[in-house]
């Protein structure tokens, strides 16, 4: 599989940038999570005035084999009729990445459907859509690997024109179900705490994606014997659990969240989906999550499991279950305003202010 | 007192305007608090394509005389130093305000220091602080009279440059004291939940905090005898308190809350101060709360329980306890995006997409 080099920021600043936020002329703390993120900010970038570069949101779309079992309320075709909407700028995405001056590349990694005429959309497509992986993989290691190399790539190309912040979202009916069985492998999180009602299922739906998803853990189980416990995955096992289940689509994000790290770049996580695409990242490399900022929880009790499997909390609570990134999007007024922080805010001895608590 | 017409704004605009949010090519329900936002917006406006235009941002600042008796941690000069400090650019709502493009208004309604010369703050002094509540009314009724008049007017004069959404900040040493003591006699709360560490207060101080607001409340009602029971406030009783235990920084905001309703326009509140002063408006006139957008949910048990007696939650919660506003504006950018999505976002017909859930 394709690897990386992913290091951790070096700790040996950590004290002058945390003094430069304790001196700014405010009671110690007091712009709350702020702080946090302007120090992680400013250690990955190895600076006290850290600064935030051309953000670009990287948009990865592609259908599910496993789509076909029902697992989801939306049918198939919103795949593909999205990623048009998105590359003539209607969708939800497109907004939110036109406020906060994203530059938006949309990515076709395996939509079933030919999109390779539509302008805007960059194709990069493996197949039309993953295989069904209650009855086999849904991809080949292989395939696996050109999705971490296209993901990786596309990081690898913002970073060439400046950008050091890097955003990930995804389009693809049916992503739950993946994201839900890499949470239950990865996390250790019982399988039915990892279901939930996705965009709209009712009781039996969900009772219908756990049993389905119960089915192709057991299959893939029984395809790789020896494979250790939910939550004891290291490594290897995890990289079988990517190509395994993954999408397309989720597998390219993972490669541009490690190609970002690599690179030292912020990355913002959004919902559900890219928090499992993260977890899967750091499980094969742990340093990755010096580079992470979760940007929205979700009300589903599943993301937040994830997210405390993690020791994350998001940075917006809104009730936003679109996808797209959109969540992440939306927390990037917080990045700008813990950079201004760091650059724009006096400090008690030029303020001549009397220091406070 | 001086007297406001507020109204609510007509509801028979509503099913169009929930129509149009669900028709937007997502899921229905899936963009969350914004579509709350969005609802709550053009309601107000009364139009299915609600604006932004011109957001100011009001800071009012002033001492207090119950500060006298030690129930802060800041010394009272942090707020005359502040002042100068906003007044040159250096403060924490300084850069809020740049970040979001509002017009910031720094007025001196009643700070114990002589800034008529500085440059950028308008001087609408009432005294050099309020009197101790400890000892007596904090303000005249007809000082109090003039404060609502100066917030109204503020308000007024934004809304003469095309301003429609309106944040409102205090800075004033001492003044969660006022806060929690209108929290409990307006909401009925215990005054011990409405009483917390302020920016810093040990164990010893808070409980010295609590011993001086329940003696300055009893002393209240010895002054006023045959006041209602706490939480059953009226019109009558909440007036006495305005001007009893009100800073002067305080119960201009009510003005300018005020005002701002009745001319239609948004209103950001902020943390604890500004949620105690939306209380106080919403007592005086309920009607307020339809143009109240609460935005920041501090980590104090008291503000989530104040949010709680106004059926509210807070937009974001992000730690902040700053004051001056600034957890208002943080949140603007979801308001910006609220009304984007009203105006930009693509619905289902012009989409060509499958309605999907």
């Amino acid at each position: 599989m394709k690897t990386f080099h992913i290091t951790a920021p070096d700790e040996a600043l950590r004290p002058a940038i945390q003094d430069k936020i304790d001196n700014l002329n405010k009671p110690k703390g007091s712009l709350g999570r702020l702080e946090e993120l302007a120090l992680q900010l400013a250690l990955m970038q190895q600076t006290t005035a850290p600064a935030l570069r051309h953000p670009c949101h990287l948009l990865f779309g592609a259908d599910h084999g496993i789509e076909r079992e029902g697992v989801s309320v939306s049918p198939r075709e919103i795949t593909w009729q999205q990623m048009i909407n998105f590359s003539r700028g209607g969708g939800g995405v497109n907004m939110f990445c036109r406020q906060h001056g994203f530059k938006l590349l949309l990515v076709d990694m395996g939509v079933d459907y030919d999109l390779s005429d539509v302008p805007g959309i960059i194709d990069r497509k493996v197949a039309r859509g993953t295989r069904d992986f209650l009855h086999e993989a849904a991809m080949t290691p292989d395939e696996a690997d050109r999705c971490l190399e296209t993901g990786a790539q596309m990081a690898d190309d913002c970073h060439r024109e400046g950008c050091n912040v890097l955003c990930v979202g995804e389009m693809g009916i049916g992503n739950t179900s993946p994201s839900s069985v890499w949470m239950h492998l990865l996390a250790g999180i019982p399988l039915e705490r990892c279901v939930g009602a996705g965009a709209g299922l009712d009781n039996a739906g969900v009772r219908h994606k756990l049993d389905v998803l119960a089915q192709s853990v057991d299959r893939f189980r029984a395809d790789h014997p020896g494979l250790p416990r939910a939550g004891a995955f290291g490594t290897e096992a995890a990289a079988l659990a990517l190509s395994h289940f993954g999408g397309f689509e989720m597998v390219a994000a993972v490669g541009a969240m490690l190609r970002a790290a690599e690179l030292r770049m912020a990355i913002l996580v959004d919902g559900f989906i890219m928090t499992a695409c993260m977890l899967m990242a750091a499980r094969l490399y742990p340093d990755v999550l010096h580079y992470a900022i979760f940007c929205h929880e979700g009300d589903e009790a599943g993301h937040r499991l994830m997210l405390e499997s993690l020791h994350a909390r998001g940075l917006l609570r809104l009730g936003l279950r679109l996808g797209e990134g959109t969540g992440a999007l939306c927390a990037y007024p917080l990045l700008e305003s813990a950079v201004r922080m760091m650059n724009e805010m006096n400090n008690f001895d030029n303020a001549h202010i009397t220091k406070y608590f």
